[in-house]
């Protein structure tokens, strides 16, 4: 144990005094940390990103809008616009820095409006190493849109799927598969959706074993979790 | 409008000083009043029975216990119960009273757990002159079991999906039909489903159209919701 | 069942990318896909009617505002905008294709503030070739102004309540009327009434037995679901 | 100011180390502090109950099962029962010490099952000098049998209504008078009720003006606001 | 009850296809029907409020902004406009036909915020003929400022208190007055108010009696219900 | 920083396969871990209790029924059971052991149904050496029982208040002292108490400032909280 | 896709009119359809295990009481009892049949009441081949206790992580580790931990990424989830 | 208690018709009133700012837009705006009449998103006399941040831990020190953190003892409640 917490200890993080960033985390968690901007100034985004930027990784910040984005242009043109993921990237300068996409992580959407989230998804495990596939518009109100590209999800490794409304989309595909679902939420919809709270439940209570849930519209930890799934087919 | 009015301010009920029955409910609603027996005290439920009984109609107790039956059964040998519906029902003394079972009213459900609130629907619908066909524990966690039945989904008049946990059954089925569909959300499920709120919004939130929603549990509000549709399919 | 699943398993759709145009559900539910319109950006809407318009066929977006209209209105002059129930109603080009109204929908709303919702419910249930009459402001608070038009209210065939605050003219009507009643909860109230949620329970806990609910502000699955219930009463 | 603090400060109360006895309610609020059972021991019960008793008042004991009332039997045989309402009560030794019942407070029930709520606010205000009318069963599912007693209605100084489920009962009610409503939710009812959750809503979002709310099956609450405003109507 | 239901059918109302105007309301409940503007166009409200001037009755319009008010102004220039209580009333041509002030109902707010609230209750207490004082901004925090003025407390004929946060004032004056109080949560407050449902809970769930509740924000009940109570004291 | 995760690291605990003992609490928290009995086996709790017993410190055992303390009882005859506060302690074998009663903490309950959870904080309070006062059953419905005692709550150096229903004592002791107040609400009440959720809600929208909560029921937590404060009183 | 289609439609299932068994599930999902024993009577329970009973493969009862287990025992001597897990395990008749424990699945539980969960996954993922290890009773209120077995938690595959309470659990080792945590929130704690809603939202809110969410006291859910993903890692 | 009662009775306080000044605040709490602004015009926040003033004391306008601080700034120009606390000070004509910084509240926040709530925290504690430290942006996702800084921790009298999302810092932080912690929810995060509650809930169930909360991003409540706490210090 002794070194195993020395190490921890010796995590090296640096001060910005409104935000620590913790470099070490490309290294324990295989990836930078990730700037989530909501609450965040825009010239705190940039001071993060800036203290970030390391010529062989790259930094992500999610939930971001086009002036965030213009601002972290302003300092490296690296910088790219996701508008659908609503997300900045800063590349590495040496693009072969990048993890190689493997594996394959299925995103599956429910609906047209869900896409925004799934691109998030998609952004973050294609950026972590993952080969990624899309499928959209597909929610159960028309079964054989689903039907129709079974082999696709039967020979994924590991599947997001996104739905807001009813969310029934996650068990009919987790019932489906024997690859592990990750589900997530969002909150598009009527009422009785009470922003999202009705497919978070329908995924949590889930009949088909295999699924499991992260928070409502976060396509960003779907992303991540599906990719850290992914990337343990490559281990053995 | 007169009529109308006139109609109403005549319609007859009984006195019981602790419940006043609507003997013209039959005529107007095409049923007898049904006693709901949760609060009650059982010696007002045989006491509203007795008041109920007439020669030609058919009285039905719901969420009603053996302790219930048998004080009924004491008043009149007529009486049958119904364990898995939870209820009594006191048939009329001429059988033939009774609406000969016309159309065709399916009741699916997902699990095997849901039966009870299923059972509690197909003894409404069944009373009030529907044709009844079950498809139990058909959930969408393995849905070769639901398109296996296809046809038989597919030429029903009107159906009822009774689901508990996800709930999602009601928004694949609802896909599959041209038909109404009457969900009913059970509270079956571990703790997130909280005692049916998870499938209940589920099925609000159900992008199939054609898909409206009764109470949790509510077997009764379903079966005679899908009987009165059903009997609509015998006018024309 | 091998041939129900063929068909299944035929069914057309389109795939655009972002969405799967359902081609064939006019088959199966008797009426074209509709786009619901949150979430999708005015071009994927554009994209999506183009694909949809057929010689034969109407198209439907729904929670339309008068941009996303015009923008249809581009792509062809034949989309009217209907404000009330802010929706885009392409009409075929032959209207004769319009299914011709037919049996009884009655829709009834507590509050003038409900009236988009029922004429949103309207709007689809006349589009699935239902005649429908109005019934609106007649909320329980005046009860003699729901009486004054009893007669209307028990020769439907099948009626809408749309009702917001109380949501308690679902109830009411429930109890005088013999047909079925889709009740639609609408998000109008003061602090209490949490968006609608009020009369969603009031609504589900109804005690007049036949009477289904959908999602709050959901004119337009109401709408559908009475023109299923109606044309039931065509078959027989 | 000054008289008015003087008189506050000198209230009389009696400290039983686990309660503190307020013996001037009965002159500060026209009735003595009530004993509510629930969490007390029943010798805190006997105890309290034992302190209050005076020549020339009553006590009441609310939520009371039988085993309480048969431990204040034994410190005093003047001491009643009432199932219905779950309630013991102490007579003052001269019955004349009780107020004579004057005006008029009639409780409504929706159901037989909300009986024991408004037997307990029948009691209360009775203790309080009212004169107490009952109207039971008349829900809105049969509105004839409320209708058929519009003048008992129109004719009370204040009304109480009692009921579950949908509770539409307050504001149809709400809607045919002019006095005030003390409107009481009850815990029965289906399980999209939530204990008392949704008549409560409904009857906060009561569109009908002139009615207030109380808490869930708080039928003591409800016949002590009746008994004050039916009070008023002897002042003038 | 012939009569009663005879009255009731032959109330009087008009119908402007959006509306149905209640001309009885103002004979039954003694007030003429209230225009609650949320949900209504601009149009449809001065529509409205044209068919209910009528020359010795006063209208009212709640939740009305300034351009409301401007469109009915332009219709009458009688219209006044407060500000604070949100409302625009169109006096009687004849202010003698107005109720003249009698009784006492008291408005205490706990905070500053409250007063829009308390105003609204203010007017409409004023406009039903009930003599109004306000006591503002005397929560609990500062106890001396209530204590301060409990002559005025306790010479009320009823009150009326407006609280949001922890809506504990309702509680502390429930106990220091023997004359009912109308409570009001209002939606003041931080996160975990929740929009008023904290206040609400508190009021519902008061520790002394003679206290019920409104919907949150809703000022117009309020003083409603308050003026009904008020009115009683002069009737004996 | 070297030195205190060197601290951290070395801390000792006793790993029972079933739990880990934390043997370095009392050093670093002042107080040995206490066993919360719920959802433990009596076995485990009767194991975990005697791998704590050391001569010099106390072992306290919440949530703790007859049986399990007489399990305990059976392992040490130290043992000790409070019926009120539901708890057993085993205190050290020399009492001189226990740290001598110092400052002031006041409990102060609204009422006597509230006095299990008040019990509990005054033992935890108790057994970590402060000096404890009670004040029972001063809620504000009779704000005078409160005001008498303004010397005891105006000296006391920490206030702990329990209240369930309403909460309001919380409120109104924050405004009338200057110390900090714990704030402990109860699952005491009526229905729309739901179990604790209205005094929880109202004391963390307690208007007065220096007021902070702890979980529901919580008088553990309350105590503890309230010795930890109390305890600076006696370093400076 | 004709073959998986075609695959899909000849899936075997056994129909025993109240269920339904899906005996291709084993191939499909690599595990026989599991009994989830709540709402089903103990005979139902019964037949559904003989008919999944086959020489190769086992069976698996969750949520089973000992009279669940006595019934299964009768018909086989094989079943055995697991009390902590609440399961019934029929292993296959020649143990060989059963998949070798691979990779690492490591259980971490916050306290000792979190232990039958933690279990009912242990056993599952035993069953589904994964090599299981435990760490339990490791909540963050005593770091070091969780710190002193770094290793562990940073060596294995996936993690499982139980906790009720605050369930910051989850967050803590999502932070230390870089492999996929499966969390699961339980119903243990106090009244605001509303039965595991308090932990169930801390962990879908989790800071770390790589964490995923399955329902309340679901130990059956995680372990499956854990042994599919830990299962990839054999794969590559 | 004459004289405590005595004393109550004589606070002064001020009228401003739609404000009451509580001059006494100061005296009995040891900080004047602070104003809250939301809910409030601009120029009433003017109006008492204006009463407040006095040369020795400072006035604090919390939740404060520019708007309102320009307002203030006119009337006086010792007034300074703290943006990122959202705060208006008056400080005291002579700096002096300020406490002097004793003692150590320790600010913790979780992330850089939370300082604005820290940040109203560290002034309102600071201007009643604390010294303040700011430790932000240690969530536990990368918990070497934390235990880099325990010394810190260890040492401060009491602890102001702020955090959105999981709110796990709370939990973390109350297991490592011996102080009293308390700990402020924000409203920062994904769906399913609504609004502060899930961090709500967290900090309640916080299963390290000595720790309470307030609410939902209640910066001011959690400064003041730390200020008490930590003045306790210097008393003995």
């Amino acid at each position: 144990m002794e070194k195993a917490l020395e190490a921890l200890r010796r995590l090296p993080y640096e001060d910005l005094d409104f935000a620590r960033i913790d470099h070490h985390r490309r290294l324990r968690k295989g990836f930078p940390e990730v700037i989530y901007c909501p609450g965040k100034t825009t010239s705190q985004i940039v001071a993060i990103a800036r203290q970030m930027l390391q010529p062989g990784s790259c930094v992500l910040a999610t939930r971001a809008n086009r002036e965030i984005f213009q601002a972290i242009y302003k300092m490296t043109p690296r910088a790219e616009y996701h508008p659908q993921a609503r997300a900045v990237v800063i590349p590495p300068e040496n693009p072969e820095s990048l993890l190689p996409p493997v594996g394959s992580v299925v995103l599956v959407s429910a609906g047209t409006a869900d896409i925004p989230v799934a691109e998030e998804a998609a952004l973050v495990a294609g950026l972590m190493g993952s080969r990624v596939e899309r499928l959209f518009d597909v929610g159960v109100a028309g079964l054989h849109r689903l039907l129709d590209n079974l082999p696709l999800l039967q020979e994924a490794r590991v599947l997001v799927v996104v739905a807001g409304m009813d969310g029934a989309l996650a068990a009919v595909v987790g019932g489906l598969v024997s690859c592990p679902v990750v589900a997530v939420p969002t909150s598009i919809g009527y009422g009785a959706g009470f922003a999202g709270l009705a497919p978070l439940l329908t995924m949590l209570n889930c009949c088909a074993p295999g699924v499991a849930v992260v928070n409502i519209d976060n396509g960003f930890g779907a992303g991540y979790m599906a990719a850290l799934i992914n990337r343990l087919g490559e281990r053995g």
